[in-house]
Protein backbone atom coordinates (compact mmCIF):
# COMPACT_ATOMS: atom_id res chain seq x y z
CA UNK A 1 0.00 0.00 0.00
CA UNK A 2 2.26 2.81 0.90
CA UNK A 3 5.64 3.46 1.67
CA UNK A 4 5.58 2.74 4.90
CA UNK A 5 5.25 -1.10 5.02
CA UNK A 6 7.72 -3.54 6.49
CA UNK A 7 7.80 -6.72 5.45
CA UNK A 8 7.38 -9.24 8.12
CA UNK A 9 4.60 -7.24 9.42
CA UNK A 10 2.62 -7.27 6.27
CA UNK A 11 3.37 -10.69 5.64
CA UNK A 12 1.93 -11.29 9.63
CA UNK A 13 -1.67 -9.26 8.00
CA UNK A 14 -1.70 -11.43 4.95
CA UNK A 15 -1.85 -14.78 6.98
CA UNK A 16 -4.42 -12.98 9.52
CA UNK A 17 -6.10 -11.66 5.89
CA UNK A 18 -6.87 -15.17 4.46
CA UNK A 19 -8.94 -16.18 7.54
CA UNK A 20 -12.97 -16.38 7.12
CA UNK A 21 -14.33 -13.18 8.11
CA UNK A 22 -11.30 -11.34 8.96
CA UNK A 23 -10.48 -8.64 6.72
CA UNK A 24 -7.50 -6.06 6.04
CA UNK A 25 -8.44 -4.17 9.35
CA UNK A 26 -8.69 -6.32 11.61
CA UNK A 27 -5.88 -8.42 10.25
CA UNK A 28 -4.13 -5.12 10.62
CA UNK A 29 -5.07 -5.07 14.23
CA UNK A 30 -4.53 -8.88 15.11
CA UNK A 31 -0.86 -8.27 13.70
CA UNK A 32 -0.19 -5.46 15.99
CA UNK A 33 -1.64 -7.61 18.97
CA UNK A 34 1.16 -9.91 17.99
CA UNK A 35 3.71 -7.68 17.60
CA UNK A 36 2.62 -6.96 21.62
CA UNK A 37 3.06 -10.01 23.19
CA UNK A 38 5.82 -11.18 24.56
CA UNK A 39 8.57 -13.43 23.19
CA UNK A 40 7.00 -15.86 25.20
CA UNK A 41 3.76 -15.53 24.35
CA UNK A 42 4.36 -15.10 20.60
CA UNK A 43 6.55 -18.44 20.81
CA UNK A 44 3.60 -19.83 22.33
CA UNK A 45 0.94 -18.84 20.15
CA UNK A 46 2.95 -20.32 17.10
CA UNK A 47 3.74 -23.36 19.00
CA UNK A 48 0.08 -23.76 19.37
CA UNK A 49 -0.48 -23.77 15.69
CA UNK A 50 1.87 -26.29 14.98
CA UNK A 51 0.63 -28.32 17.91
CA UNK A 52 -2.76 -28.56 16.85
CA UNK A 53 -1.92 -29.28 13.48
CA UNK A 54 0.05 -31.95 14.35
CA UNK A 55 -1.58 -33.19 17.23
CA UNK A 56 -4.98 -33.42 15.54
CA UNK A 57 -6.31 -35.91 13.44
CA UNK A 58 -9.97 -37.67 12.51
CA UNK A 59 -10.88 -39.95 15.07
CA UNK A 60 -10.90 -43.46 13.92
CA UNK A 61 -14.37 -44.48 14.48
CA UNK A 62 -16.45 -41.02 14.18
CA UNK A 63 -14.12 -39.21 12.24
CA UNK A 64 -14.30 -35.86 14.54
CA UNK A 65 -11.08 -34.23 15.46
CA UNK A 66 -9.31 -35.70 17.88
CA UNK A 67 -5.43 -36.17 19.30
CA UNK A 68 -6.08 -39.57 20.90
CA UNK A 69 -6.95 -42.80 18.78
CA UNK A 70 -10.47 -42.61 19.63
CA UNK A 71 -11.98 -39.44 20.74
CA UNK A 72 -13.91 -38.94 24.06
CA UNK A 73 -17.47 -39.70 23.00
CA UNK A 74 -16.32 -43.18 21.14
CA UNK A 75 -14.48 -44.17 24.03
CA UNK A 76 -16.90 -43.47 26.30
CA UNK A 77 -18.91 -46.35 28.15
CA UNK A 78 -22.01 -44.08 29.58
CA UNK A 79 -22.85 -43.66 25.99
CA UNK A 80 -25.70 -44.68 23.85
CA UNK A 81 -24.30 -46.90 20.98
CA UNK A 82 -27.90 -47.57 19.39
CA UNK A 83 -27.90 -43.64 17.93
CA UNK A 84 -25.46 -42.09 15.75
CA UNK A 85 -26.03 -38.04 15.05
CA UNK A 86 -24.58 -37.59 11.90
CA UNK A 87 -23.22 -33.64 11.15
CA UNK A 88 -21.05 -32.05 8.85
CA UNK A 89 -18.48 -30.53 10.63
CA UNK A 90 -17.31 -30.70 14.33
CA UNK A 91 -18.30 -27.63 15.11
CA UNK A 92 -21.85 -28.96 14.75
CA UNK A 93 -20.99 -32.25 16.98
CA UNK A 94 -20.10 -29.45 19.37
CA UNK A 95 -23.01 -27.51 19.17
CA UNK A 96 -25.10 -30.83 19.73
CA UNK A 97 -22.94 -31.98 22.43
CA UNK A 98 -23.67 -28.42 24.09
CA UNK A 99 -27.42 -29.05 24.20
CA UNK A 100 -26.70 -31.82 27.26
CA UNK A 101 -29.94 -33.40 25.41
CA UNK A 102 -27.75 -35.84 23.44
CA UNK A 103 -26.27 -39.20 24.78
CA UNK A 104 -26.06 -40.86 21.34
CA UNK A 105 -22.66 -41.34 19.24
CA UNK A 106 -21.66 -39.26 16.15
CA UNK A 107 -20.40 -39.17 12.98
CA UNK A 108 -19.12 -35.94 11.59
CA UNK A 109 -19.10 -35.91 7.44
CA UNK A 110 -16.56 -32.60 7.62
CA UNK A 111 -18.86 -31.46 4.84
CA UNK A 112 -22.13 -31.35 2.60
CA UNK A 113 -22.68 -33.00 -0.80
CA UNK A 114 -22.83 -29.67 -3.05
CA UNK A 115 -22.27 -30.12 -6.65
CA UNK A 116 -21.90 -26.38 -7.04
CA UNK A 117 -18.53 -26.88 -5.12
CA UNK A 118 -17.70 -30.37 -6.51
CA UNK A 119 -18.13 -32.25 -3.31
CA UNK A 120 -19.56 -35.29 -4.08
CA UNK A 121 -20.77 -38.27 -1.86
CA UNK A 122 -16.74 -39.10 -2.16
CA UNK A 123 -15.05 -36.41 -0.33
CA UNK A 124 -17.19 -36.84 2.42
CA UNK A 125 -16.57 -39.30 4.94
CA UNK A 126 -19.35 -42.11 3.89
CA UNK A 127 -16.77 -44.67 3.75
CA UNK A 128 -16.34 -44.51 7.22
CA UNK A 129 -20.24 -43.93 8.21
CA UNK A 130 -21.59 -47.46 6.32
CA UNK A 131 -17.98 -49.43 7.60
CA UNK A 132 -19.76 -48.67 11.43
CA UNK A 133 -22.65 -51.27 10.14
CA UNK A 134 -20.26 -54.13 10.91
CA UNK A 135 -21.24 -57.49 11.64
CA UNK A 136 -22.02 -56.60 15.89
CA UNK A 137 -23.07 -53.58 15.55
CA UNK A 138 -26.01 -52.59 17.70
CA UNK A 139 -27.23 -49.51 15.80
CA UNK A 140 -30.90 -48.75 15.72
CA UNK A 141 -31.39 -45.00 14.94
CA UNK A 142 -29.68 -42.30 12.48
CA UNK A 143 -30.10 -38.79 13.11
CA UNK A 144 -29.28 -36.51 10.33
CA UNK A 145 -28.43 -33.79 11.47
CA UNK A 146 -27.07 -31.61 8.75
CA UNK A 147 -27.11 -27.87 8.31
CA UNK A 148 -31.16 -27.16 7.05
CA UNK A 149 -29.55 -26.26 3.97
CA UNK A 150 -29.84 -27.55 -0.16
CA UNK A 151 -26.33 -29.05 0.70
CA UNK A 152 -27.32 -30.42 4.26
CA UNK A 153 -31.20 -31.38 2.90
CA UNK A 154 -29.85 -33.17 -0.19
CA UNK A 155 -26.82 -35.02 2.22
CA UNK A 156 -29.46 -36.26 4.15
CA UNK A 157 -31.59 -37.53 1.41
CA UNK A 158 -28.73 -39.37 -0.10
CA UNK A 159 -27.97 -40.94 3.31
CA UNK A 160 -31.07 -42.19 4.15
CA UNK A 161 -31.18 -43.78 0.71
CA UNK A 162 -28.10 -45.43 1.18
CA UNK A 163 -28.82 -46.42 4.59
CA UNK A 164 -32.38 -47.70 4.90
CA UNK A 165 -31.48 -50.93 3.80
CA UNK A 166 -29.54 -51.46 6.54
CA UNK A 167 -32.51 -51.46 8.73
CA UNK A 168 -32.21 -48.89 10.86
CA UNK A 169 -34.73 -45.94 11.45
CA UNK A 170 -33.36 -42.66 10.15
CA UNK A 171 -34.73 -39.31 11.17
CA UNK A 172 -34.21 -35.84 10.58
CA UNK A 173 -34.01 -32.76 13.06
CA UNK A 174 -37.09 -31.13 13.27
CA UNK A 175 -37.39 -27.56 11.32
CA UNK A 176 -39.18 -24.61 12.92
CA UNK A 177 -39.57 -21.43 14.61
CA UNK A 178 -36.30 -20.93 16.69
CA UNK A 179 -37.09 -20.63 20.46
CA UNK A 180 -37.01 -17.07 22.09
CA UNK A 181 -37.28 -15.73 18.30
CA UNK A 182 -40.13 -13.87 16.80
CA UNK A 183 -42.94 -15.20 14.25
CA UNK A 184 -42.98 -11.54 12.25
CA UNK A 185 -39.17 -11.94 11.43
CA UNK A 186 -38.97 -15.66 11.09
CA UNK A 187 -38.95 -16.39 7.13
CA UNK A 188 -42.12 -17.62 4.73
CA UNK A 189 -40.46 -21.15 4.32
CA UNK A 190 -39.13 -22.21 8.30
CA UNK A 191 -42.78 -20.72 9.06
CA UNK A 192 -44.39 -23.38 6.62
CA UNK A 193 -42.16 -26.08 7.69
CA UNK A 194 -43.36 -25.35 11.61
CA UNK A 195 -47.03 -25.46 10.50
CA UNK A 196 -46.44 -28.52 8.58
CA UNK A 197 -44.64 -29.92 11.66
CA UNK A 198 -47.13 -29.22 14.19
CA UNK A 199 -47.25 -30.89 17.35
CA UNK A 200 -50.43 -31.79 19.47
CA UNK A 201 -50.49 -29.72 22.59
CA UNK B 1 -16.96 -27.09 28.30
CA UNK B 2 -17.98 -30.41 26.79
CA UNK B 3 -16.84 -33.73 27.34
CA UNK B 4 -15.60 -33.46 23.41
CA UNK B 5 -12.77 -31.05 23.92
CA UNK B 6 -9.59 -31.88 22.16
CA UNK B 7 -6.54 -30.08 24.18
CA UNK B 8 -4.60 -29.07 21.50
CA UNK B 9 -7.16 -27.42 19.59
CA UNK B 10 -9.06 -26.00 23.06
CA UNK B 11 -5.01 -24.23 23.71
CA UNK B 12 -5.03 -22.71 19.93
CA UNK B 13 -8.68 -21.35 20.88
CA UNK B 14 -7.86 -19.77 24.09
CA UNK B 15 -4.79 -18.04 22.05
CA UNK B 16 -7.26 -16.77 19.16
CA UNK B 17 -9.79 -15.75 21.92
CA UNK B 18 -7.52 -13.19 23.94
CA UNK B 19 -6.86 -11.13 20.83
CA UNK B 20 -8.47 -7.98 20.83
CA UNK B 21 -12.46 -8.39 19.40
CA UNK B 22 -12.08 -11.84 19.40
CA UNK B 23 -14.55 -13.75 20.98
CA UNK B 24 -15.36 -17.36 21.99
CA UNK B 25 -17.01 -18.08 18.46
CA UNK B 26 -15.08 -16.39 16.48
CA UNK B 27 -11.94 -17.93 18.29
CA UNK B 28 -13.12 -21.70 17.14
CA UNK B 29 -13.46 -20.37 13.68
CA UNK B 30 -10.44 -19.44 13.36
CA UNK B 31 -8.92 -22.40 15.14
CA UNK B 32 -11.01 -24.96 12.43
CA UNK B 33 -9.43 -22.34 9.96
CA UNK B 34 -5.92 -23.33 11.19
CA UNK B 35 -6.56 -27.17 11.67
CA UNK B 36 -7.99 -27.10 7.63
CA UNK B 37 -4.65 -25.75 6.93
CA UNK B 38 -1.59 -27.60 4.68
CA UNK B 39 1.06 -28.84 6.58
CA UNK B 40 3.45 -25.83 4.61
CA UNK B 41 0.80 -23.06 5.34
CA UNK B 42 0.32 -23.91 8.84
CA UNK B 43 4.08 -23.97 9.40
CA UNK B 44 4.49 -20.66 7.18
CA UNK B 45 1.69 -19.26 9.13
CA UNK B 46 3.63 -19.92 12.65
CA UNK B 47 7.10 -18.73 11.38
CA UNK B 48 5.55 -15.30 10.06
CA UNK B 49 4.32 -14.87 14.08
CA UNK B 50 7.97 -15.55 15.25
CA UNK B 51 9.27 -13.44 12.21
CA UNK B 52 7.56 -10.34 13.23
CA UNK B 53 7.85 -10.88 16.44
CA UNK B 54 11.83 -10.92 16.19
CA UNK B 55 12.68 -9.04 13.04
CA UNK B 56 10.40 -5.93 14.01
CA UNK B 57 11.50 -2.67 16.25
CA UNK B 58 11.41 0.63 16.58
CA UNK B 59 13.17 2.86 14.22
CA UNK B 60 16.01 4.62 15.92
CA UNK B 61 14.58 7.82 14.71
CA UNK B 62 10.54 8.02 14.88
CA UNK B 63 9.78 5.11 16.71
CA UNK B 64 7.69 3.32 14.58
CA UNK B 65 7.73 -0.32 13.34
CA UNK B 66 10.49 -1.15 10.90
CA UNK B 67 13.06 -4.02 10.46
CA UNK B 68 15.17 -1.89 9.09
CA UNK B 69 17.72 0.47 11.51
CA UNK B 70 15.82 3.22 10.03
CA UNK B 71 12.05 3.03 8.89
CA UNK B 72 11.70 4.02 4.88
CA UNK B 73 10.17 7.33 5.35
CA UNK B 74 12.93 8.28 7.64
CA UNK B 75 15.16 7.36 5.42
CA UNK B 76 13.67 8.85 1.91
CA UNK B 77 15.55 11.71 0.75
CA UNK B 78 12.00 12.83 -0.88
CA UNK B 79 10.25 13.58 2.40
CA UNK B 80 10.56 16.94 3.86
CA UNK B 81 12.75 17.15 7.25
CA UNK B 82 10.59 20.32 8.53
CA UNK B 83 7.65 18.94 9.55
CA UNK B 84 7.08 16.32 12.08
CA UNK B 85 3.48 14.55 12.45
CA UNK B 86 3.23 13.19 16.17
CA UNK B 87 1.24 10.28 16.21
CA UNK B 88 -0.06 7.75 18.86
CA UNK B 89 -0.03 4.28 16.75
CA UNK B 90 1.65 2.86 14.00
CA UNK B 91 -1.36 2.58 12.27
CA UNK B 92 -2.19 6.57 12.85
CA UNK B 93 1.24 6.78 10.59
CA UNK B 94 -0.58 4.23 7.88
CA UNK B 95 -3.29 6.18 7.77
CA UNK B 96 -2.20 9.54 7.88
CA UNK B 97 0.38 7.64 5.20
CA UNK B 98 -2.85 6.83 2.80
CA UNK B 99 -4.25 9.89 2.48
CA UNK B 100 -1.41 10.89 -0.05
CA UNK B 101 -1.26 14.62 1.30
CA UNK B 102 1.28 14.22 4.03
CA UNK B 103 5.03 14.44 2.80
CA UNK B 104 7.12 15.40 6.47
CA UNK B 105 8.00 13.16 8.45
CA UNK B 106 6.42 11.22 11.65
CA UNK B 107 7.20 10.63 15.06
CA UNK B 108 5.15 7.53 17.34
CA UNK B 109 4.43 7.89 20.57
CA UNK B 110 3.27 4.45 21.15
CA UNK B 111 0.23 5.59 22.99
CA UNK B 112 -1.33 8.62 24.94
CA UNK B 113 -1.04 10.04 28.57
CA UNK B 114 -3.87 8.16 30.24
CA UNK B 115 -3.78 8.30 34.37
CA UNK B 116 -6.28 6.20 34.96
CA UNK B 117 -4.69 3.21 32.72
CA UNK B 118 -0.95 4.18 34.50
CA UNK B 119 0.86 5.91 31.36
CA UNK B 120 2.61 8.63 32.25
CA UNK B 121 4.81 10.67 29.76
CA UNK B 122 7.87 8.73 30.73
CA UNK B 123 6.19 5.23 29.42
CA UNK B 124 6.10 7.26 25.75
CA UNK B 125 8.52 8.27 23.51
CA UNK B 126 9.01 11.42 24.38
CA UNK B 127 12.55 11.45 24.78
CA UNK B 128 13.21 10.34 21.83
CA UNK B 129 11.37 12.99 20.34
CA UNK B 130 13.02 16.05 21.89
CA UNK B 131 16.29 14.22 20.98
CA UNK B 132 15.45 15.08 17.39
CA UNK B 133 15.82 18.37 18.41
CA UNK B 134 19.74 17.96 18.09
CA UNK B 135 22.35 20.88 17.14
CA UNK B 136 21.39 20.84 13.15
CA UNK B 137 17.90 20.30 13.01
CA UNK B 138 15.34 21.68 10.16
CA UNK B 139 12.34 20.82 12.14
CA UNK B 140 10.06 23.92 11.89
CA UNK B 141 6.77 22.69 12.48
CA UNK B 142 5.09 20.19 14.92
CA UNK B 143 1.55 18.49 13.61
CA UNK B 144 -0.08 17.22 16.54
CA UNK B 145 -2.14 14.16 14.90
CA UNK B 146 -3.19 12.82 17.85
CA UNK B 147 -6.31 11.24 18.28
CA UNK B 148 -9.39 13.49 18.86
CA UNK B 149 -9.96 11.79 22.75
CA UNK B 150 -9.53 13.06 26.58
CA UNK B 151 -6.17 11.06 26.23
CA UNK B 152 -4.73 12.62 22.63
CA UNK B 153 -5.76 16.23 23.51
CA UNK B 154 -4.00 15.87 26.95
CA UNK B 155 -1.05 14.46 25.45
CA UNK B 156 -1.03 17.19 22.50
CA UNK B 157 -1.23 19.88 25.07
CA UNK B 158 1.52 18.03 27.19
CA UNK B 159 3.51 18.17 24.13
CA UNK B 160 3.04 21.47 22.89
CA UNK B 161 4.11 23.08 26.47
CA UNK B 162 6.91 20.85 26.66
CA UNK B 163 8.21 22.08 22.75
CA UNK B 164 7.33 25.33 22.50
CA UNK B 165 10.33 26.91 24.25
CA UNK B 166 12.17 25.19 21.30
CA UNK B 167 10.91 27.55 18.73
CA UNK B 168 8.90 25.41 16.53
CA UNK B 169 5.20 26.18 15.25
CA UNK B 170 2.94 23.79 16.98
CA UNK B 171 -0.39 22.54 15.18
CA UNK B 172 -3.17 20.09 15.86
CA UNK B 173 -5.38 18.49 13.26
CA UNK B 174 -8.50 20.31 12.57
CA UNK B 175 -11.80 19.27 14.43
CA UNK B 176 -15.08 19.19 12.51
CA UNK B 177 -17.52 17.05 10.75
CA UNK B 178 -16.33 13.79 8.70
CA UNK B 179 -16.51 14.01 4.94
CA UNK B 180 -19.70 12.26 3.57
CA UNK B 181 -21.02 12.45 7.21
CA UNK B 182 -24.35 13.54 8.37
CA UNK B 183 -24.73 16.48 10.44
CA UNK B 184 -27.68 14.92 11.61
CA UNK B 185 -25.41 12.13 12.97
CA UNK B 186 -22.92 14.41 14.35
CA UNK B 187 -22.46 14.64 18.28
CA UNK B 188 -22.92 17.87 19.66
CA UNK B 189 -18.82 18.18 20.61
CA UNK B 190 -18.63 17.48 17.32
CA UNK B 191 -20.58 19.92 15.68
CA UNK B 192 -19.43 22.66 17.90
CA UNK B 193 -16.02 22.10 17.17
CA UNK B 194 -16.70 22.67 13.35
CA UNK B 195 -18.66 25.77 13.97
CA UNK B 196 -15.32 27.11 16.16
CA UNK B 197 -13.09 25.91 13.56
CA UNK B 198 -15.20 27.37 10.46
CA UNK B 199 -13.64 28.51 7.67
CA UNK B 200 -14.35 31.60 5.13
CA UNK B 201 -15.54 30.23 1.90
Amino acid sequence: MSSYNVAPLEKLVEQFEKMPGIGYKTAQRLAYYVLNLSKTEADTFAKSIIDAHEKIHYCSVCCNLTDQDLCPVCKSEKRDRTTICVVETPRDAMAMENTNEYKGLYHVLHGAISPLNNIGPDDLTIKELIARFGNDNEISEIIMATNPTVEGDATAMYLSRLLKPMGVKITRLAYGIPVGGDLEYADQITLARALEGRNEL
